[in-house]
């Protein structure tokens, strides 16, 4: 999950992967890159393991060769998507028809945030096919994955107007909401905060299961909207 | 949605079909069904149109027919899922092939819920194959239809010990989160809550889009979302 606010951006991922419920794994799907005092850049990931690993070792080679077009030296986020999407279909190229054959679809999506000296911060979720769509003030949040459960607290309760103090605490509501209600998302939770023209990932943390944090956060907030519940108007049977 | 409680049961539904985006219309899913101070039984339904109307119309006529097995004569609520399972059944033998050849899935789940005099409330769920789940204490509630973005309220405020009028409030924030979030569920919203041993469905209504009550109940939980995300306690950045 990426939110776009008007003073940075909240990235927020689960680190579950799984191929079938007996086969459960552990892997991180928030990476991070940058040029100090010039560019912030986070890129998460969703779909099949062995093809987000894949594009993020493309990624990953590029930076280390200093290649023309990398993370470290494309002009624009949009650029970056665009990089990015280019990435994915090379993948696509070499997997795609013979993951077919085994029934296997082609799922990789990601979604990339930061911003780049002289630019506005900018947020893409970019499609397997590798074409992209941008966050805006209007629909300030992607998600990627498992999206459904967590949206809803999204639609309430976040804007772009959102102080980044709360637009982390909606995503780890996001997040939580989701993990409880579907297996496919577990612990360890990355989360990050941008902080608009500081080019530097200032706030970024690991929250593991047992995390104090999470079990005092997630015991409040089912208090709160108990309580909640038993403030809303009565149904008006007999109007 | 369906909640059952250890006071009694409570049934939501919205109205919306759907043929493709373009193609939308308006039919309750609800239905109920009784024989005075001795059994009252709710109906819901999701999936195909002309399956579910057909599996009502079977359950109708043997009804009106005083056929040996219906839902006025069956005795106990098992043996009503069973009933519809084979209502469903009968349907899937008529449609399920041919509808295949044109790749609509045979796709009808009910929800069936109320309480027959010398038995407990008891609320089950019939899948399109005919076979059956039974909600419990432990899991009080069952969904059909789109399910995801209205279970994290049930998950977190709904237990089998929760109060009548505060699960008919779940249930309206559970419905609302899913029309909020996908336009293939949409209003009228039918509720109806049966209290343990009246053998009657003393309160049902109909609230359509722009019911007073509706709008007022949206805005205050919006509301109250956002108050408790600032009460939510901080992410500790530098723990």
């Amino acid at each position: 999950l990426g939110l776009l606010a008007e003073t940075g951006l909240v990235f927020i991922s689960d680190s579950r992967t799984n191929a079938g419920i007996d086969d459960v794994g552990t892997y991180t799907k928030m990476f991070s890159f940058g040029v100090s005092k010039e560019r912030t850049i986070v890129i998460l990931t969703s779909g099949n393991l062995s093809i987000t690993q894949a594009v993020l070792s493309l990624v990953e080679e590029d930076i280390d060769n200093a290649a023309p077009e990398s993370l470290h030296s494309l002009p624009t986020m949009y650029a970056i998507a665009r990089y990015l999407g280019k990435k994915n279909r090379e993948i696509m190229a070499l997997d795609k028809d013979i993951l077919s054959c085994s029934n296997i679809a082609y799922d990789c999506r990601l979604i990339v945030g930061g911003q780049i000296k002289g630019h506005e911060p900018a947020l893409y979720l970019i499609y397997a096919e590798g074409n992209s769509i941008r966050a805006t003030p209007e629909t300030p949040f992607l998600q990627i994955g498992e999206t459904k459960y967590g949206k809803t607290i999204l639609d309430r309760a976040f804007r772009f107007d959102t102080g980044l103090d709360s637009a982390a605490r909606c995503a780890i509501i996001s997040m939580d909401a989701t993990m409880r209600s579907n297996l496919s998302v577990g612990p360890p939770i990355d989360i990050a905060v941008y902080y608009k023209d500081s080019f530097e990932l200032r706030h970024k943390r690991r929250f593991p299961e047992r995390a104090p944090f999470l079990i005092k956060f997630r015991r409040q907030w089912e208090q709160e909207l108990q309580e909640v519940v038993t403030r809303m108007p009565m149904v008006p049977w007999d109007e």
